[in-house]
């Protein structure tokens, strides 16, 4: 597509960049907000600038943060010693969002991945390690793997069971089975087949 | 959505303004930016700004443009008496993509649509009736009305019509009849109606 003006094409360009969008999206985007006040436009690359600037992540856990220290660790309310091992930081907001979970949580930034180039030491593996190891800031009792049921998340939940379990600590994983107001005829296969074999007392 | 850090939570927000694009999407899109570099980040915010202050219109077809006139109104290679009218920037290019046109372009910046509050005065008819009428800065001998078929697209070509015509321009519009490649079968009622009546001479 033949833009006729260079600015235009150069913000289709960098709109492009955004995961998922094309030059066709990018386009409507760019015409979007070239059709938005001037102060909306500097609004708008304003939080896009400090996206960079002031997103930080905590220094326990890894979380999205303002500060160097995430709302959740700093938190007098949670339990100290249950940490929540998840692979992004999407995964902290679902989990969040059930209002369910009121321990702590371990953002790895990833799994373990040789084909993606993503080896132990690209994750915070090591810091999740040392904070069982040492009980810092809090004693911890438990690690829950919350890792995708990927090829990848089973080997980083391998990895970490290894390093984990001769802490001394306990380790837990989320229960798996026929999801809440699922059909079992359009339930997959391995799901079902799993939550047969894994099936609980009635009424537990 | 909770957010973890207020400066993502605006990001998010900003992002999505973006037509089309949700809460979640907009996470997604400030997650990517979050993990792009400074200087590409920086690069995204400065193409976005420069939308508003180095994109121009063209002041004699309404083009987008990044000087005061057009590459298509300034070139000595396009048939400068005859004017295509649509109703945004996005038809120029999709009829440029054509290469089939050599003629000039009129951008109205919308169709007459009283619900949406857009009258004539919103758009650039006007403009464009001056510029036939004066001939300025070319005499004008055809104008193709290649507007929407809906009903506000009717309405400004009749407006357009009624406007024009007394000024003994030739007005022309787009053949309209089945897309070639399409399949009679799901062609709409209306577009294969109408391709029947104004069925043409085999060959011509």
């Amino acid at each position: 597509m033949d833009l006729p003006s260079i600015a235009m094409q150069r913000a289709v360009e960098q709109l492009s960049h955004l995961p998922g969008v094309g030059k066709r999206s990018a386009l409507r985007y760019a015409m979007h907000l070239m059709n938005m006040s001037d102060s909306d436009v500097r609004d708008f690359a304003d939080a896009v600038l400090r996206l960079k600037s002031d997103v930080h992540h905590c220094h326990i856990c890894h979380n999205l943060s303002d500060s160097d220290t995430c709302t959740i660790c700093a938190s007098s309310k949670r339990q100290r010693g249950v940490i929540c091992v998840v692979e992004n930081v999407q995964e902290v907001m679902a989990i969040e969002n059930t209002q369910q979970y009121r321990g702590l949580y371990h953002v790895l930034g990833g799994v373990i991945s040789p084909i993606d180039g993503v080896g132990i030491h690209d994750l915070t593996i090591d810091a999740l390690i040392e904070r069982v190891r040492n009980g810092q800031p809090d004693p911890v009792d438990e690690v829950i793997l919350a890792l995708p049921t990927t090829m990848e998340g089973d080997t980083t939940n391998f990895y970490l069971h290894k390093q984990l379990a001769p802490l001394g600590v306990k380790i837990t994983t989320l229960a798996r089975g026929v999801a809440i107001g699922d059909n079992l005829e359009y339930t997959d296969e391995i799901t079902l087949g799993r939550s047969i074999l894994n099936r609980v007392p009635f009424g537990g």
